[in-house]
C-alpha cells in the first residue's frame, strides 16, 4: 500500500515522458543538501557547543516535534542514541567520515547547470562528499596548517541559532530544488504541478517534512510562483530566521568550522535578494578581453566598447 | 608569433587525445572563479569601503605591481577608469549586472563532478552568473526583504584584508583547477605535466598571473603533488592570508554582502584541512534509511547496522 499523509495518498501521476524519474532525481539532490546542512549543525553543536550525544538526541528529538519535523531530523535523533555494537560508546563516533554517493546528487547539480538554474546548496553538498573522500589528504593537510583557536559558544544560544539556521537553510534548499523543477518542466515539457509534487513528498520519502505542507500551499495558491523566496507565506519565515544564519556563518568563518552548505544558502539568499550585484564588472571584463558585449542599465540594446 | 614569458614560449604539446581542449576548458573554469572573486572584492571596497572608481583604480593598479600581478587585475584597474561613451561618469556604473556565459565554466564544473573532484569556488562562480541573470526576480525580492543595516569598514583596513583575501582565494581556485587536471590526466590518459601547463599559462592567456610562476615551481619540484595546498612553498602563503578571508567572510555574512566564491574558497580550505569532518553522520543516515553501509575508524571492513 502506498504511503498516506493524513489520509491522502502520496503517489500521483506527475507528467509525461521521464517526469517521474526527473522528480525523483531532484528529490535526491534536495536530500543531499538537507543531509549536509544537518551534518554542519551537528558539528557546531558538538564541537563549539560541547554537547554530548545524549544532549544532541534531546535537541533533535525536540526539533522534530516542531516546525523542523522531518524524517531526516527524526532519524538523526535516533542515530545519536545508537550504541556501538562492537564496543563502548555510541556507534556514530566510530563511523568513518567519508561519505559515499550513488550519483543522483551529482546528476541534479549537473542538470541544473544545463538548465541555468542556481542550486549552490546542493552543489556544495556534492563537493563536500567529494572532500570527505579525500581523507588521506585531509589528514596530511590538518597537520601542516594551524587551526584558528576556536571560541566556544554558549550551548543554549547555539541551540536556538541552530534551529533557526536549519529552518532557513532547509527552506532555501527546497526553494532551489523547486526552482529547478519549474524550469525543467518548461524545458522538457513535463507539465509538472509543483503543489502536487510537494504534496506527495509529505510522506513515504526521505525528504518528507512538515515544511512541505507549507510548500504545497504556496504552490497551490500560486501555480506560477517563480521561487519560494517570493511566496508571501515564506517571506516572514525567512526574514525571521536569516539573522541566525548570519551569526553562525560568521562564527564558523572566524573559528575554522567549515559550514559550506549553510554559507552557500546564505550567499544564495543575499544574492537573490540583491537588486544590484557586482557582476557588471564581470560583463566589463568579458567585453574587455573578448568583445563579448554588455547591456546597459539606462537604455536597451547590446553594446561593445573599445576599452583603453 | 606565440606569446612568450621572459623569453620562454607559452605554447606546448600537452598530451594525447583531447588533452589540449580539456586544459583550455579548465583554464576557463579557473577564469570564472577568479572573475567572480574580483567582483566580490570590488563590491566590498565600493559598498563597505565607500571607495570611488578612481580610488579603486589606484588599489587594483597597486595590486597589479605586487604578488597579485595578473591580467584580470590589470584590466580591472583599467575598467575603473573607462569613461562612459554615452554620458557622464564611468562606464562600469552603467553596465547591467547580468553576466552571460558561453558554457566552459559550466562544463568544467559538470566534468569535475564526474571525476569526483571538488571545485566549489568554480561551481559557485557558475551559480552566480545564473543568479545574476535573474534580474527581475532579484529586483522583486530586494523589495520584500529587509536588508541588514550594513556597517562600513575603514577603507585602509579593508584594502589590506582584500588583497590578502584575493591572494588566498586565487590560490584556492588554481588549486581546485589543478586538482581537476591531475585527476583528469589519470582518468583520461592525458599524460599531463602540470608544471608545463602552469608555465604556458604565464603568458598569452586570461588567467596569466605572477602566481603561476610559483605554481610551475611547485609542480616542477613534485610532479606527483596531489594538491597545491600540500605544497611546502604554498603552505606559508595560505597560512598568512587565511585570517583576512575569515574576517571578510564574517563581515559579509553579518552585513548582507554576498561573498559566495570567497566563502566557498574558505569552506574548501577549512574542510580540506580537517582530519575529521561531520560526514560520519551522513554515512549513518545513509545506512539508516538505505542500508548503504559504512566504514569504521577503528577497523577495516564494510559494516551495516540494523538501526533501532
Amino acid at each position: 500500500m502506498a504511503a498516506k499523509f493524513k489520509g491522502e495518498p502520496c503517489v500521483a501521476y506527475l507528467g509525461p515522458k521521464s517526469a517521474g524519474n526527473y522528480v525523483k532525481m531532484v528529490h535526491n539532490g534536495i536530500e543531499y543538501g538537507l543531509m549536509q546542512l544537518i551534518s554542519e549543525i551537528y558539528d557546531l553543536l558538538k564541537n563549539a557547543g560541547g554537547l554530548s550525544n545524549d544532549a544532541l538526541y534531546k535537541i533533535f528529538d525536540q526539533w522534530n516535534r516542531g516546525r523542523m519535523q522531518s524524517f531526516l531530523v527524526e532519524i538523526t535523533a535516533h542515530i545519536f542514541k545508537q550504541p556501538d555494537p562492537l564496543g563502548d560508546g555510541r556507534l556514530l563516533d566510530k563511523i568513518l567520515d567519508k561519505a559515499k554517493q550513488k550519483g543522483t546528487g551529482k546528476w541534479t547539480s549537473q542538470n541544473a547547470m544545463d538548465l541555468g538554474i542556481p542550486i549552490p546548496s546542493i552543489d556544495m553538498a556534492v563537493s563536500m562528499r567529494e572532500i570527505s573522500a579525500l581523507k588521506k589528504d585531509r589528514t596530511a593537510a590538518s597537520k601542516v596548517y594551524k587551526q584558528p583557536i576556536s571560541e566556544s559558544m554558549d550551548a543554549k544560544s547555539l541551540e536556538k541559532l541552530s534551529e533557526n539556521a536549519l529552518y532557513f537553510s532547509f527552506i532555501i534548499t527546497y526553494a532551489q530544488g523547486m526552482h529547478q523543477l519549474t524550469e525543467a518542466s518548461k524545458e522538457y515539457g513535463y507539465e509538472l504541478d509543483l503543489g502536487t509534487i510537494a504534496k506527495i513528498w509529505r510522506a513515504g520519502c526521505i525528504i518528507r517534512a512538515a515544511l512541505l505542507e507549507d510548500i504545497t500551499q504556496a504552490y497551490n495558491k500560486n501555480e506560477a510562483l517563480e521561487n519560494l523566496l517570493l511566496s508571501p507565506s515564506f517571506i516572514p519565515k525567512i526574514q525571521e530566521t536569516v539573522d541566525a544564519v548570519r551569526k553562525l556563518v560568521a562564527f564558523g568563518a572566524k573559528n575554522g568550522f567549515p559550514l559550506p552548505a549553510l554559507s552557500s544558502s546564505l550567499s544564495y539568499f543575499d544574492a537573490y535578494t540583491s537588486a544590484r550585484l557586482p557582476l557588471n564588472l564581470i560583463q566589463a571584463q568579458r567585453d574587455h578581453f573578448g568583445s563579448h558585449t554588455y547591456e546597459r542599465t539606462d537604455r536597451e540594446g547590446i553594446f561593445h566598447t573599445d576599452w583603453e
